[in-house]
């Protein structure tokens, strides 16, 4: 595998509608998406781009949410994890347990419709990785 | 101000040889900088590049350091900011003290040799932002 884009941030936060607010009035974000639900996942996500990439506002659907207990130990919100691009999951994954990794689970389509995989963040310095298979759009 | 590209992601780790390794075994990490130390901040920094934008890996020079304490309350690393580039930071700092946010301090010269200031996590849902001058070199 080798080190693909960021494509995106995961910032989790209790308000997406005042975090979108924070973004556009203090940082001038001005292209942002329209929010929508992952129930799968239990959180409503939303995207706002930067130039280069994308920050993931990401907001819990219930109290049984992962995104609730982060924020129970962060209430104000905070960085959640960092989403890189690979060209195959599948590929991905393999390198990543051949190399001693833990993978959360098995692959699922993540909010850009591709498959996604997280890596247990003890494998990473306490960071939560999450690996995206590049979108054949483009 | 209009939403620069994400010039790093600061990532907080107790050894930056350890989390360079990190980088490099398991996500195929290819272009990463030689470490060097930051005395004004109290941190040793490190780059690895992604295709669009770097990892800034940030290591304690003391127990004294802003890094040292975040530690003590994250042992493994964890992420520690996102920085975006502005064209002109003395702009951003009037933009964003004219919507009422915080900046902690005065400009000061960045890991990167511009000019970079801090917003106050408070102000930003949890996120430590830092904004940094874009390079007149490119």
């Amino acid at each position: 595998m080798t080190l693909g884009r960021l494509n995106h941030v995961g910032v989790a936060t209790p308000s997406i509608e005042r975090s979108v607010e924070t973004y556009r009035t203090l940082l001038g974000a001005t292209v942002i998406g329209v929010p929508f639900d992952l129930p799968a996942q239990g959180v409503r996500v939303c995207f706002v781009d930067a130039p280069n990439t994308q920050i993931e506002l990401i907001e819990p659907l219930d109290d049984a949410s992962p995104i609730a207990g982060f924020l129970r130990k962060n209430p104000a919100g905070g960085q959640h994890h960092l989403c890189f691009e690979v060209a195959d999951i599948h590929a991905a994954i393999a390198d990543l347990t051949g190399n001693g990794a833990t993978v959360l689970g098995e692959p699922r389509i993540g909010a850009h419709g591709t498959p996604i995989v997280f890596v247990h963040p003890r494998d990473m310095g306490g960071l939560l990785v999450e690996l995206m298979e590049e979108s054949k759009d483009h």
